[in-house]
């Protein structure tokens, strides 16, 4: 059994949040060690960075400057949280990593993929995850899940408009034909048991594997 | 007339903060319209983040980390505060910018110069200084003022060694060869009057130039 990198992404509305708690649970029981974490943020000084770029108050924030605060409390949760977790044999959960950078700023801001790649790169070297379950949602069934979901936290990014959500998620179809070997889709239409049970397979497949 | 963009640059111990005062109020006299900016800083978002990075406690920051946020910071403060001054016929005269990261990321932390430009770039795109005017210091001066002046604000990165305040001078010397072209140096061993005299005549010209 070997301790390998997972990160769980998807637009607003794919149900992220619950597959991931749920995920946690089934994961706690199946005897993996690991650890779960989160982006923005991950770290203290992470956490601190999530608090400006996520703050409602910031609204005049610059797309490159969010761009760029997101990737230095990326390092940082590099540095402090997930490579000493691996290098501990944890195998490490993380809900968001580089690719909500690309789907998020370089697709739906309109930075373009390829520059935020980059600066990416410069964060993360060569601490790239080795798989990532992309919750795949149609459009209008995310958007709708978002406007009836009226009781969850609102930050700063969720206040946009549906035309960011769909360049949100043309972004995300663009990362999974460019990394394909680490993606794997998943139909977030499902149960969350069903969800979380078909991710699980597949991690205790890869663990076992490695 | 028009307005310019100029930085002002050095190592620690190089008479930057007094020097930056004493421009500041002969530019005053002088009629022309500007305004002084600092960095890291600048703007309201540039000053939180700066808050994270100069902060004591924070010192398991990573240098690309620092590098990133910093330069997230540098965005907002040219989005914000650069450019619309300079829009409006303003002068900017900026204490610290670009070249800054550069010497202490790049060469003094060890990441590289090329690397720390090519994230700067991102942040900066085509706004960078027209003039930057160099305090140049010999180490052995620069490091005896340093010891001297106890009575200074002392941040996270003034918690430095030798070694790590002489690669940021050898940056520095890098940075005057590659960007010859909007670099002055100006001898910093002179007293303030002589240094912002030398200084202030070649704004003058530059400003009655373009």
């Amino acid at each position: 059994m070997k301790a390998i990198f997972i990160t769980l992404e998807g637009p607003d509305g794919s149900g992220k949040t619950t597959t991931m708690q749920l995920l946690y649970e089934k994961m706690k029981k199946s005897g993996i060690p690991f650890i779960k974490t989160r982006e923005p943020g991950g770290s203290p000084i992470s956490e601190k960075v999530r608090e400006i770029v996520l703050g409602i108050g910031n609204e005049e924030m610059d797309p490159r400057t969010e761009a760029l605060l997101i990737a230095g409390a990326r390092r940082q949760h590099v540095v402090e949280t997930i490579r000493p977790a691996l290098a501990a044999g944890k195998t490490v959960l993380c809900d968001r990593f580089i690719d909500s950078s690309l789907a998020y700023q370089g697709a739906g801001r309109g930075i373009g993929i390829d520059e935020v790649l980059e600066i990416n790169l410069f964060a993360v070297e060569e601490t790239l995850p080795d798989v990532t379950y992309y919750l795949d949602v149609p459009a209008e069934i995310g958007l709708a899940r978002i406007a009836a979901n009226k009781g969850r936290e609102v930050n700063r990014l969720d206040k946009e408009d549906v035309t960011f959500h769909q360049q949100v998620q043309t972004g995300y179809e663009e990362l999974l034909k460019r990394f394909s070997a680490r993606f794997v889709r998943v139909d977030a239409t499902q149960t969350p048991d069903q969800i979380t049970d078909q991710i699980l397979a597949d991690i205790l497949k890869r663990v076992a594997e490695s």
